[in-house]
């Protein structure tokens, strides 16, 4: 791939895995190039102390986002907890192009988001500005955008399994069952008792059952999609596995005619795979790829179907999916630094 | 726990998990001794040379079936492959007590194990004789029973989650979703591709959607605690974990009554636990135990419930409930040998 | 078992993985009962909130040190971190008898001590008293102590494969390499970015390596058992698993002399097994309980020898031992609660 | 990158995980095509179906050797069995360029190579032309080459932390131990009990300690380097993930000589990072990339150093350095398709 210039990137909140993920991905981006990271408790440290799998790396030192001179960078991605993301995006440049990774502009309507997230939003207008980062189903959209808000890991695995159908009207909208299982990776580096291996590997428990709020996503584009309220049952389970995410999907409607649902849909996208009719993925097959497969299966009881979405959280679920919308917004080929094959065993 | 006298113990098929899983329950029992430990392929072998984890045990070499002598052996546990189980068992001794942890005598009728397992019945007379070994609903036609059928490890956990309320009438009865995810321990130690290390750990994916033989098991049961045909849909997962099983039961009616439908319906077992109403169980808090920790969690959609059940598919899932039974058939107390806590982390 | 009394047990520090390994497996000791819990910064917690696997035992809820009536308690277990355990010791009364888990009696010589955990010890008269627990070793003396200081893991794990070698004199005393491999369990339940699933998992690397604190307690034993100062080189690594450790130790000798000196020095001991010679044990294989697997390879080189010894750092590492020491020390049967047989798989 | 052509490849053997690797890796290769894929077994099947990871490529479908059209191919990558891959290229065209996996090659001395196999080499003019494919040691020569021997994966792992203390001349050379962990994946995708999931998680333990085949290649390999006989010991563990081997080597000599020996010999290396004096690697940091990371640290003990080396062992241990000679042989750039950053978490 030949490419006319290289961008320069920053990435704020390097210190965490979706900042490195973004690293990773962008080492080998014939299109850009790393000008700034920053990392507020790690500043003054190489990326290398804090993640060695990218010694090799030729790498600005941590920074802090109050030195970052973005002056020359083109694009920033914001890889920051919630509620951090949307103070520091205000301070910074409005014409910088950004892709915030947080949840913080998910959401269009500020009530929802007030109660989903127990708190005013600090940044309303540019709240009204972000596209949801759903890249298939925005990208009309994310090419003109200036402000991309990633979408939950989770709410993505279950859209890729919903959307095409809301739309094609080929399922019951009252009584859709989403489970879902996710590795840990998804919680962080941050140290919780929670994440630790002695509570997570061999085992495996639900957790925010009924109400985690990845369900505020869900409710806003299923029902955007389906052109009336849909409101779906969530149920995310943690694996002891470190990357993945499988959606269980229960659905009313026929088999064939939801598989040809997503054969059509996804006909030319470049990273997402309908599996044949009958055919369950396996989130190993996607390990550190920017791929979704997708699987139908029809239940024994007749009108029951099953489908199955999986991608890796930490890339298609939000690092490479940040990417892929980085890459349209610069008016970069979609696919550059992406098409590495998932990572077996 | 003082005992009036020992039984003597036959293994038969020791040298898969659940064999295994026996003898380490069997060796702290205080009323039960190994007498004769079978293997037919590995028969000359010590125990210790084929499990090295219980190297420390004084226990019988591993014989074949047929040089063993049955006459001092009280009960004998069959833990031979299906298929291969009925036709080791109909040559028995008629008089021996018999637990059999396959898939042969738990279907009733004769027609319906035809139709799951491809063949005809050959032991229609041992079929009719056979008890169904899920303890708690089955104690007393267990305790009078020469012949007990294990149930299947992923049924144990479905029907732990769904009897209770399918019997007190407070769940509907044709919208039922069991979602489940197990350790690769229930696929046995016989070497597949599907069970190596490399293709399980790290990865998650539905197997047998929609049509695993335990629906035979689900139908039979649940039908008959309703009293009427009851249908449900069961998508057992695999996890990268080796012990545990987790069901995620969707049912629709009110949390709290289910939660009171559980607490009067275990309210006097020993090795089932009932967690307060909006609590989650995970795998890993019962690992290598007997018991089952149930707990129900309402969804925020108004009638919808969630409820989860968990156990360990060696030991309540299979050998532990194999135990329970025996000790029941023998006249011992119910717990013994089956009390140790779970193993965590 | 039968016994005459049941003794009365505190378990200082019940809110750690060491804490509830005491707790699993004296749930199920004939001669003991939990009379106290405690955990400062979960008091007022049940002990089935902190660890639900424990969730199924009637145990008296956690409360403080300073609130714990010792009056009617035999035998207290201090499962406190390094330093506050010295502290608190030096005010609990002084009839009462303690199994201290922690590394602060453990070196005979304040000077050493404060070398190796940097700063003076604050309870000198105790350290005096304290008795090592190294069961095999020092059986006399622990049944007379009343201050048990628990080994390290690793430094009993490699003690099991050299000491009786030193004592026999069968081994060179100044080429001794300790490689050693352990679960993330001996890190603790503290949230530590080291210990999570996602830096664990799927990797491993040493850490301290040629300057573990443990050394002092080789320093201190093997010169003991050689009766001349003998320092080896130690190196630990971390292991993507829960439980076990397991030391290859290259040594200087014949073979068969070694093997000889093992079968020798542990031919009454309960809980060690010496394999046959040539053969390797493996980590797996004493999960969860308190045996020791002891195995001695010839290598090709003439002369040269592998030693390997593997344990469970939650059992035999740690509450295991202390275990059989409180009954030594409370004249129970030195096995009582402890033959429960390992977990596989 | 931009290449004058693209070179049309085969891989013998695609079915194992070796096989896998090398498509994985040339998928986004800018100089290579795969032209055919073998794997006698599997003829006819999909790549996809194999290995669903790879779907989203559009590859050829398994043939048998025999079938194989090899007119067109620039390069055969052979992924076969020990053995079998003397018989198999044997029979390939003599003007055909092989890099091949199998140990079949890398023994100079067919005496050796009887000794250690048990069996006479049935190509001895093949194994006198063969290059023994160490990358960094026989760089001249594999440009040369027309048939080139991958290494065995724990050989490379030793190599690099020795050869060049060797040439240096910087440590004893009597007394050197490779005390090694690797991942399961190195065991292929055959199915055999100890591969299982349920026999490698949550365990560690030695193989083949003392007599590993890797040892032929060692002692060929070290005593050339050294200009006289080495002899070393070397045992090799089971590590419960999937990838990766870390070498643990303890020699006698002076840290900073030898950390400056190899700072010297892979100062421009650009697979081989060399970390700072004290600093242990990690094999989680070069997990599915072509990287070694190199680690020295002094024992507390004078004159006794440990040296680490770590790398991925179905890439740069077999397939990534497969293809790093291959792309000397064809003439391309050497880390062409190989400088993808490892994958973490």
């Amino acid at each position: 791939m030949i490419l006319d210039r290289v961008f320069r990137i920053a990435i704020l909140g390097a210190s965490g895995y979706t900042g490195a993920e973004l690293v990773r991905l962008i080492a080998t981006h014939p299109g850009m190039e790393i000008a700034a990271l920053t990392a507020d408790r790690k500043a003054g440290q190489t990326m290398g102390e804090v993640f060695p799998h990218l010694r090799h790396l030729d790498l600005p030192r941590l920074g802090t986002i109050a030195e970052t001179d973005f002056s020359g960078v083109d694009l920033a991605f914001c890889a920051l907890p919630h509620a951090t993301s949307q103070e520091v995006i205000a301070a910074l440049p409005r014409t910088l192009k950004i892709v915030d990774l947080s949840a913080d502009f998910r959401l269009r309507d500020p009530a929802v988001y007030a109660r989903w997230y127990g708190h005013e939003h600090l940044a309303l207008d540019l709240q009204a500005e972000a596209v949801y980062g759903l890249t298939e189903f925005y990208r009309d959209d994310i090419r003109k955008a200036r402000l991309v808000a990633g979408t939950g890991c989770n709410a993505a695995t279950g859209m890729y399994g919903l959307l095409p159908l809301l739309k094609a009207g080929v399922i019951e909208t009252d009584d859709i069952i989403i489970d879902l299982a996710t590795g840990v990776s998804g919680a962080g580096r941050s140290p919780k008792e929670g994440s630790l291996h002695s509570e997570v590997s061999e085992g495996y428990h639900a957790y925010s059952a009924g109400k985690h709020r990845h369900l505020a996503e869900f409710d806003q584009e299923f029902s955007r999609a389906a052109g009336a309220p849909v409101e779906v049952t969530f149920v995310p389970h943690l694996l002891p596995q470190n990357r993945g995410i499988l959606a269980t999907i229960y659905v009313k409607g026929d088999a064939a005619r939801i598989h040809a649902a997503f054969a059509d849909a996804y006909a030319d996208e470049p990273f997402i795979i309908v599996l044949p009719l009958g055919e369950a993925p396996a989130t190993r097959h996607v390990r550190g790829s920017n791929f979704v497969h997708v699987g139908v299966i029809a239940d024994r009881s007749p009108g029951r179907v099953m489908v199955f979405t999986t991608l890796d959280n930490l890339t298609k679920g939000s690092s490479g999916q940040a990417l892929q919308n980085a890459n349209l917004m610069l008016g970069l080929p979609e696919t550059a630094g992406l098409m590495a094959a998932p990572l077996f065993p």
